[in-house]
């Protein structure tokens, strides 16, 4: 059984960890108020946080990260104009994270997924199917695993590298939602 | 009704022309070995090719395009090492083509469906959606009304600057089918 930390307390925190409870995973949560004083104790931390917040997450565990498996949810978006995001063309939020944690494992996921659709675990009517991209091959199959057993879809989706399509794919689906032309409980789903 | 003219004549090629047929549109087809003499018919051009072969097609046809609206489907992988895109970083192919067209107005459409899905009108339990970016709101509306016409869903997702995200979805799409995560006949579909 994996033990999760989720750092937030917002909707795509509470859905996160509703799904990973309900799969049977142990999880804690870190409010805004208690990041710097409660302890990383899970094996793999979840940053559940808009992603100008990761910064001064980071800086506050330091090298606390150092060996977990840290999931980066982020949509980086510049969210004056929802036209462009905040990371460099071609790379990522989850690159840049892996850059400032070189000895944690870090993953992208769930940044695809809205917060309703994971707690419905469905799409409409498929699967809610959670896209993983990572460096390391049992980092991933950790998540995998925990996702899985709570019924949901989960897919291996590559390097960490993918993660710009990931993070792509996200300010598709953002955009979408924000103009209307798609629902905030439906979205992008994947049919195997 | 739209005219489209259709250049390819492969499977993506087919099924588009099949979709935009079933919906009361009129399709004509250029072979490769008509390229440059065959005329471009349609007040629509899809480029249904791979996306190492647009600049010779370009080439042949030069100013008869001008005033065309042309719909540009690729993926442009490098197909050696399926690791990343031959266009540079934060741009696409849809916003080169432009560049080489100005007196065009191109969509990007139909990169992030497979084939099969186009058929068959569906993506599992889902709608086949088909994702359209592009400059001019008449353009994509047309495209839009003649996929509708077929049964299909289609969006506008944007300007043609989105067309990163979408050949960035369709990117990552490649990647799961080649990796056998996904089937060619499943994939992403769109939940409204």
């Amino acid at each position: 059984m994996t033990t999760f930390t989720i750092i937030g307390t917002g909707s795509m925190a509470n859905a996160i960890g509703g799904v990973l409870a309900s799969g049977g995973s142990t999880v804690d949560y870190i409010a805004k108020d208690q990041v710097g004083t409660a302890p990383l104790a899970g094996d793999v931390v979840i940053l559940a946080v808009p992603f100008p917040a990761v910064d001064s997450i980071l800086a506050a565990y330091g090298d606390a990260f150092d060996g977990k498996v840290v999931v980066d949810i982020t949509n980086p978006l510049n969210f004056e104009t929802f036209d462009s995001l905040v990371v460099p063309a071609g790379s990522s939020a989850a690159a840049e994270i892996q850059a400032k944690l070189p000895q944690a494992q870090v993953l992208k996921a769930f940044n695809t997924n809205f917060a309703a659709t994971l707690a419905a675990k469905s799409v409409g009517e498929l699967l809610t199917t959670v896209l993983v991209a990572g460096d390391s091959a049992e980092a991933k199959a950790t998540l995998v695993a925990a996702v899985e057993a709570a019924g949901l879809g989960a897919i291996d989706a590559g390097a960490l590298v993918r993660a710009h399509e990931l993070e792509a794919i996200g300010f598709a689906q953002l955009t979408l939602a924000v103009s209307e032309k798609i629902g905030w409980t439906g979205g992008f789903a994947v049919q195997r």
